[in-house]
């Protein structure tokens, strides 16, 4: 009954596997192998785009990386203000762009939208006296376990076009909100406007690989010192590139995907379904994360009864808040949750609620 | 027959059987597993120490974090002009560390000698003007495949002292020159004066994990925000510290790095019996590295015959320099070199040395 | 009737005849001088503390450096999202500290709260995946020209005493808070808990001199490395010291300030007077500043008129918001702004509010 | 009798007139004002070039920013390896650049050779693993007082643009140089391949100025941000373009520089003739610097007699060695060095040599 985050998992064995048949023999180091050019390529295929493809081996340095390729040390990122880079990240996009700032714009269910963005923009443009805004960065799905739709992105992609900013989608639940939302990969990024994506794999399965996307290649330009002079350059590539190649194996990504989407849903109604009516799910399920404010009296019989997830900070998603006697929770779901789980939860939950 | 590097081979099954040994159940993201706990308490059997221990993913995160942490923005680094560091990291110790600069110190065989570094340091000390020496860093092996004493590393730490400097160790081979010396890791380390070790194990048989060691806690300070920052904090720390536990189980870190020796001493002892003395070993091997200057008619006919090693840049380790019509080489064997490999190499390399 | 900025106007002629006074002879360079000795004595009598004091030569410099003596790569600063240091300075902070993450908390009239502040820091404190709180920034007076009383900054600094916080202070315009105020520069600095203080000259009529000013010198550490890197230390280093010394003489600072605010409440009670009811000045004038929300007729006839200020930025401070047909504008005084200033502003803008 | 620096002496009077002239009435700030750009026109015609000027405070600034308008942070900066820029700004270039690497070179006389720079480039270029050679930078005049001629700066420039790198050019004595030599502005400069001049005037007779030149107004890009994020936009600009102006006005700068340049011509005539030939000038005298070896005994004297000069770090400048009972001293004479200056040191010389 663990869901607090979709790490706590492991790995997909099948991914484990793939590490053992590429352990033979020797091979060119620091991603200059076969299996290596065989992921770049396994990717054009699945985003339908002569992309550059950069595999990294954490979500951080995917999203830093992705950000110093398109963001000047004297630039500004427009993001979400609860977005993991802002928030999360301990200012390593900050660092590994030599400085560019993070610019917060506020929207329900932890998504931009474009007013919003624009209103941020109109704000911006004084000249030199503060950074000039250059990438919009999107978490696809968002820290809210939201998604945006390839129309939503085509509209904010447009303000940020407007400006010559860049677009940058942190994509770490990528395939969470791809296996929701039934779209392509590719209308899904460059055909809606995204210049570069974090393409996640590690949360969904992988022991630690991530990919920097280009859709557009020259903007990848001399992105290979950047990876190296952040330590992300690892000297046996073939891991990571066999990590890679197994999750797109048979849409393994997708399938991993589409069972903790469903596992969420399931988790979702079960929620939904407590007698008592206390309960509100304040978000819609959109990918792998059930969101849910909660009697505190039920928290503390959810732990007890040995049910792990997070308490979610702030005060709620802004369309729904948390009153005194609540609590705000996370529960996220993974490719390896099982219905034993959800419906361990499901039976505490409903113990709980009918206790009161 | 690739003596490229030690990184052209896979990794060690046992270290790979170890991950799947970990994938059971869930567990505490970010390091805070029983397993990364496990690692540190016994890095700290290893080095008899009371150590603080951080797992990252490569060497360079390695040596880079830990002079990040000794070693303040505006502040020097002395090492020998042609250490790892300062020549192959593409400026990540200056990166992570917010601007460190490094101060190259010549000296034969790659290694620094207390009055080298005495040198250097008398010219410095102008105030302001220069940035004040910090750290100094001392490769173990070096890059040339030569080690220090015991005695050696006490004599350049006193040094540093001095001038309170910290001494950091790269040890990307450090298992390597253990095996040779026959010390303990304590004697050539923490006992010989060294504050912070970057503790490597990918070389000498894992996937990719590093060991940043700090035996004096209070220079580990913040340390765990800067990992974070630098990207190098992994979600499923487990996978990392399985490498490490199993990396040390039963000594196979000195297991693996004894074998490379060996091997390196066949391959060195090979070469140096080759006919017609026109083949020089100019360097000691004192680890897993073997130095030659072959004439270009012998490297012709190794290349043809399939060997594959580096062609090593500049005109000789100092003590011995590369004519015209020589070409200065570098073998490097690994855990999983063969003696069919170097016994490959041996016979190609008779075979071209009798063809004169 | 330029009241664009306090900038806009020169040099206080004093000044200037200063820098003549101590253009004779030769002397050390680099700020190792007579006058800069005597400029940092003369700063411990105005301040009554045995401070450390380094003279630079923008407040860009001076704000930024302050920050980065008190705050790690990896720390957060916390100030008003309004602050100077977070919307004008192109990042300069985040550069010289080499990553500093500046967190904006909300405030009427550009003020922070105790309570404010601690909310912000209730939500941090996650450990290594967001940077530390380590710097509580306060400006005084504000971007919206209001001040802090002692007990309100000492309130502040309780707040970020209780997190082992360091708590900064942007004077860029603490002469016209300390000319309001009435307090002694040691009040309303570290006897309320201000830690280091950016003691500004330029906006009061130097010609470019600001002085960082360590309350504790144990805090100014390696200062001096951090001046010369961020090239801050100039070579004739008299010629800053020569201002600040005149900036000090028989409190011309105190005297340019007070004729500053006098101009402005003045301009206030003109703007207030003015017939119509039209316009509201919807903050306290505490310094040289008086923002007021004009129709925008009355604008426009006053750009004809040659009136010159700043349309500012929003919708409004916050307690009193812009309206269609509405300007949000600020006049800025001086040392230098004459009764004749205005007076022609006032007889414009009584022209234009007639005419409506 | 000082000679330690040109920076001990003050300002020229005429510079100090002219912040005096500009000191009235007021102006756009942030050089946005008439003086700023009348500045930059007066330099497009002494450089006859259409080139982009900016203003800032200091040398370490101006060098800095040159170099990180040119360098991108994985790039590397070939210079002298005595050059001032990496000996002596503390890491200032590291810091704007983001963290480029400076490549010293060796060379006599402090000068760099076009065999030198392309042996140093032909060891670089193993792509991401090191640092990416992108500028060539050289000092006019050298640290040493040497000068380049036109077609030596061409041959450097012409190695430098085969690998496709950036000419900067270190002009901190400029003037110097340019009076020196006799040639145009221009054609030491773009004409001979520079692409962005450090052009200074603060050891020349400015209280504080320098001007980075863009000869390719496509390379000054977003320079205004880097210019404001590293502190040194000032406020009121209007009195650095008027430093800038005066010290154009009437070839104003290549008189001083004249003036010093003769003096140390004098100087150097002075110490050939003292009588006992133990003082010996390894240098050429092509610049306002005189290096001299002289005995312990007479440097004593010197001292005793209230000469003040530095003795000047390491063994020598390559072409002459300091022997044991020796000093290597540097003399630098300035705009405001006068004959009773010179005849005053020269006596003490030779009262002290003739006294052995």
């Amino acid at each position: 009954m663990n869901f607090t985050s979709d790490n706590v998992h492991g790995v997909d064995d099948a991914i484990l596997d793939a590490l053992r048949d590429v352990n033979t023999g020797t091979a060119r180091a620091y991603g200059y192998d076969d299996w290596s050019a065989a992921a770049e390529a396994r990717l054009r295929d699945v985003f339908e785009c002569d992309l550059a493809a950069f595999l990294v081996v954490t979500g951080t340095a995917a999203n830093s990386l992705a950000l110093a390729a398109c963001c000047p040390p004297y630039g500004a990122v427009v993001c979400h203000a609860e977005a993991h880079i802002t928030t999360d990240e301990c200012g390593a996009p900050e660092l590994f762009s030599g400085g560019a700032k993070l610019m917060g714009v506020g929207g329900a269910a932890c998504k931009l939208t474009p007013a919003a963005v624009a209103r941020m923009l109109e704000q911006m443009g004084r000249g030199e006296h503060e950074q000039r805004p250059s990438v919009l960065s999107i978490s696809q799905a968002t820290e809210l376990g939201t998604t945006y739709a390839p129309d939503e992105i085509a509209a904010l992609a447009a303000v940020a076009r407007d400006r010559r900013m860049h677009v940058h989608m942190d994509g770490a639940r990528f395939a969470n909100a791809c296996a929701r939302l039934g779209g392509s990969p590719a209308d899904l990024t460059w055909k809606s406007g995204v210049d570069v994506l974090s393409f996640g794999a590690t949360k969904n399965g992988a022991l630690g690989v991530e990919a920097v996307l280009f859709f557009d290649r020259t903007l990848a330009g001399d992105f290979v010192y950047l990876r190296k002079r952040t330590g992300q350059l690892v000297s046996k590539g073939r891991f990571l590139a066999a990590q890679m190649l197994a999750y797109l194996d048979d849409d393994r990504w997708l399938r991993n995907a589409r069972h903790a989407n469903a596992m969420a849903d399931r988790l979702a109604a079960a929620v939904r379904a407590l007698p008592g009516g206390r309960v509100r799910l304040p978000l819609p399920v959109e990918a792998n994360a059930v969101f849910a404010i909660v009697p505190a009296a039920l928290h503390a019989h959810l732990q007890a009864a040995g049910a792990r997830y997070l308490v979610w900070p702030g005060a709620g998603p802004g369309t729904d808040t948390v009153a005194d006697g609540e609590v705000f929770i996370r529960l996220l779901t993974s490719f390896r949750t099982t219905l034993e789980d959800v419906d361990a939860f499901t039976a505490a939950a409903s113990a709980g609620a009918a206790r009161r």
